[in-house]
C-alpha cells in the first residue's frame, strides 16, 4: 500500500485554494484524505454535512482522494486511519505560529510529521474569510470556488 | 477633477493613527473620503452613526476629506463613488495576510488599487482596540485620540 | 529592597512554558509577581479564583514568587505595587505588534519598561490554546503542564 | 502642475515586477520618476549607465514616466526634483524593517512621504535576485524580464 | 519506481538540523537526493568535495540517500534526475520570502512542487553559520554537528 | 553586588538607540558592560579603538556602565566577566531568527539568559546602516547619534 496523507481543516467553505492542495498532493502521495473538523473553537456558517458533502462535489472527478469528518483529537484520527503525515497549506504569517505550535505537538504526542506546501500563486487571495465575506454581500464569487460551493453559499445568505 | 481616494475602515473608536493618517493622504490627493463599514464582522462598541459623528468631529477643520458609511462590498462602494485607490495604514504583521488578500481580490474582481502608507511614528502605539482597553478602566486617553471621541468613550464606560 | 518585576498574563490554564518563564526570571529579579488579569476581553474556561489556585500549587515550591489578580489597566496595577519592570515571554510572531503597541502605552503612560524573555526551546510548542484544545478531547498533558492543572482541566471537560 | 512621484531602487537589473510598479503608479499620480541609485552598498551587475538603458527601454511606450540616476542622499534628489512622495512596492518580509526605517528616516529628516503599494499577482515571485541567478545559467527568462534586459543579461554570462 | 524528492542546499557545513530533515524525509519519501550547490552566490567555507565528504558521512548508515552535487540551475538538475518534488526545512522568518519566490519560479518553470517541512525542536537553534561562528574560536560543537564535521572544522580553523 | 548584565553589539557605529537602550538597563540591573565585538564576520567602519572610544564618550556621564570590548566567544566572554544575562534591543523583523538561534544556542552551551528590550518609539528609525548611509553622502546627522561620532563620521568620510 502507498503513501497516504491528510489534509485537515474547517473549510467552512472549502474554495479553490483547498481544491489546488489536494490536486497537488495526490500527485505527491498515493493518496490524500481530506479531514473535516467537526466543531472547531470558531463560529462556523455551514455544519459538518455540508462542508463534507461541498468537499466532496469539489474533488469527485479526483482519483485516490477520500473526503472525511472528525470529532476528536486530530492525532487519534490519524491513528485510526494509520496514517502519520498531515499536509498543510502554508499560511504567509498569521496564525504561523499556532500551525508550528499544532505541529511540533503533533510530532510530540504521536510521532505524526507535517509537510507544509507553497500556496499556489493564482489562490493566494483567497480564504474561507474572504469567501464568507463576499458571498455575506451577494457578491462575484466564480473566481474563488467551485458552482455547488457557491450555489450553498447564495442559499445561505438569500441571494436570488 | 482630482484625484480621489478611499480611507476604509471600522474606526471603532477612531483615533490620532487614523488622524493621521487622513492628514497625510489629502497633501498627496484631493479627496479622501474615509469610508466606514457598517456591520463588519465583529463585535463593535460603537454603532454606525456614533462612528461617523465621531470621525467628523475629528476632521472638521480638514478640506477636502469627507465622511461616509457603506453597508455593502467595498469594490461596490467605489465604484459607486468613481473612486478606485484604497488608502490603508501599514499593520506591521498581524493580519497583513489578510490586507493583501482584500487587496489583490479587490484589485482582481474590480481593477481596484491599494496603496499603503506608513505609520507615524508617533502613533503606532495606538490601535482602536488599546483605546477600548483603556477606556474600559476609565484611564487616561488625551494622547491617544480626540476630547470629543474621549467624551463618548466615559459616557459608554460610565467614567465619572 | 531589590528588583521587583510583574509578569503579567490571563494565563487559561497556566502551563509548564509560563512556569519556565516564573523560573527564569526569579533567577534575574529578587522578586516575581505573577499577575492575573480578571477579565480581559476574550472568553475564559476558568475563572479567576481557579486561575490564582492553578498558578500557587505551580509555583509553591518556587522562593520569592507571589500569585496576585488584578482588576484595573496593568500600568495602575504596577504603580499600587511599586514596580516598574514588566516581564513578558517572546512570542514568534502573532499578536507580537499588540505586545510591543501595548508595551509602548505603557512605557509612555507610566514609565513602565516592559523586557521580553526568550521562550525555551523544550516548551515553545505549548500555549494555554492548545493545552485546551487538547484538554477537550481529554488528551494527555502531561509534558504540558503541572498535575493540578491538569486535574482542574480533566473535571472541567468531565474526563474520567 | 500635477502630482509627481519618485519610485528609487538599485534595479540591477529592472524587470516586470518593478515595470507593473511604474504602470500602476502612473495611473495614479500624474508622472513618475524612476529614480536609479548609482552606488549603493551592494555588488552590481550593472553599471549605472547600463541601468538607466534598461529601465528606459522597458518604459519606453508609457508616457509620464522619465528615468534618472541618482548619486546622493535620496531625499536629496527629491528636494532637487522639488518632489515628496516615494513609491516603493511591498516587500513581504525581507528587509520591511530597513523599509520602515528608511521610510521614516525620510519623513523626519525631509518630510517625504512613502506609499507601498501591492505586489501584483502574477509577479511576487520575481526579484533581482532570482533573475539573475537563473541569468547566471543562461536559464530561461522570458516570462521574467524584458526582452532587451534579457539580451543584455545573456551578453553578460556568455549564453549562446 | 518509489518517490524520489530533492533536498538541495549549500550545507557549509552541514549539522544535525540537516541530519534531522534527511531522516525525516526518508520516512515518508522512497529515496532523499541530498543536492549540494557548487558555487551560489556567498563567500563559502568549505569547497564542493569537503561538502559532498562531509553530509556523506553523516548519513552513511541511512538507506535510500544519495548526495550528489549540481553545478547548474536547480531545476535542471531535478530534470536530469527525474525528480520533480523539492524538501525544504522550514526557516522561520529570514529569508522565507527568497524561499517562496525560488518554489513559485520553480513551479512556473519546471513545474517542481516545493514541500517545507518542520524544524525538528531539539535542531531549530542552529545554522551553519551558528557552527562556522563557534568554530571559528574553537568552541564546542558536540551538539551541533557530527563528529567528522567537527574534525573538518577545527582543521580549518587551526583548533588544538 | 548586584545584578550586572552585558550589551554586545559591533556598534559600527553607536548611535543614540544604543545609548536609549543602556539608559534603561541601567535603571534595571545594577551594572551594564557595553561589550563590542571586535572582529565579526560583517566589514567594519570603524576598527575596534574607535567603536570603544566612540561609545565611551557616548555615555562618559553615565555611571555604573562600563564598555569593553571582546575576541573570543561572546560566552566565555561573559563567563570571565562572571555575567550570565544579556541585552538585546528587539529587532522587528530583520534577522530576529538569528537572535533566537544565538539566544538559544547562549542558554544551552552556557545557561546564558537573553532578555530582549524594547525600541524607544523615537529611535526605531535609527540603525547603524542608516547612520553609515547618511553620513556617506555627508548628510545631516544631530538627530540619529552624539556629536563625537558624527565627528568621526564626518572625518571618515572627508565631510567639510
Amino acid at each position: 500500500m502507498g503513501k497516504r496523507v491528510v489534509y485537515p481543516g474547517t473549510f467552512d467553505p472549502p474554495h479553490f485554494g483547498h481544491l489546488d492542495i489536494v490536486k497537488r498532493s495526490v500527485k505527491i502521495f498515493d493518496e490524500v484524505i481530506v479531514a473535516i473538523a467537526k466543531k472547531p473553537r470558531k463560529y462556523l456558517l455551514f455544519d459538518i454535512e455540508e462542508r463534507v458533502e461541498m468537499f466532496q462535489k469539489m474533488v469527485e472527478d479526483i482519483p485516490n482522494v477520500k473526503v472525511k469528518s472528525f470529532d476528536c483529537l486530530l492525532v487519534d484520527f490519524l491513528k485510526r486511519e494509520g496514517v502519520n503525515v498531515i499536509v498543510r497549506g502554508v499560511r504567509l504569517f498569521t496564525d504561523f505560529e499556532y500551525e508550528l505550535q499544532i505541529a511540533l505537538t503533533n510530532y510530540r504526542l504521536a510521532g505524526v510529521e507535517t509537510i507544509f506546501m507553497m500556496p499556489s500563486q493564482e489562490y493566494i487571495h483567497i480564504s474561507s474569510t474572504i469567501v464568507r465575506d463576499i458571498a455575506s454581500y451577494c457578491g462575484k464569487l466564480e473566481e474563488l470556488t467551485h458552482p455547488f460551493v457557491i450555489k450553498k453559499l447564495r442559499e445561505k445568505f438569500g441571494c436570488s
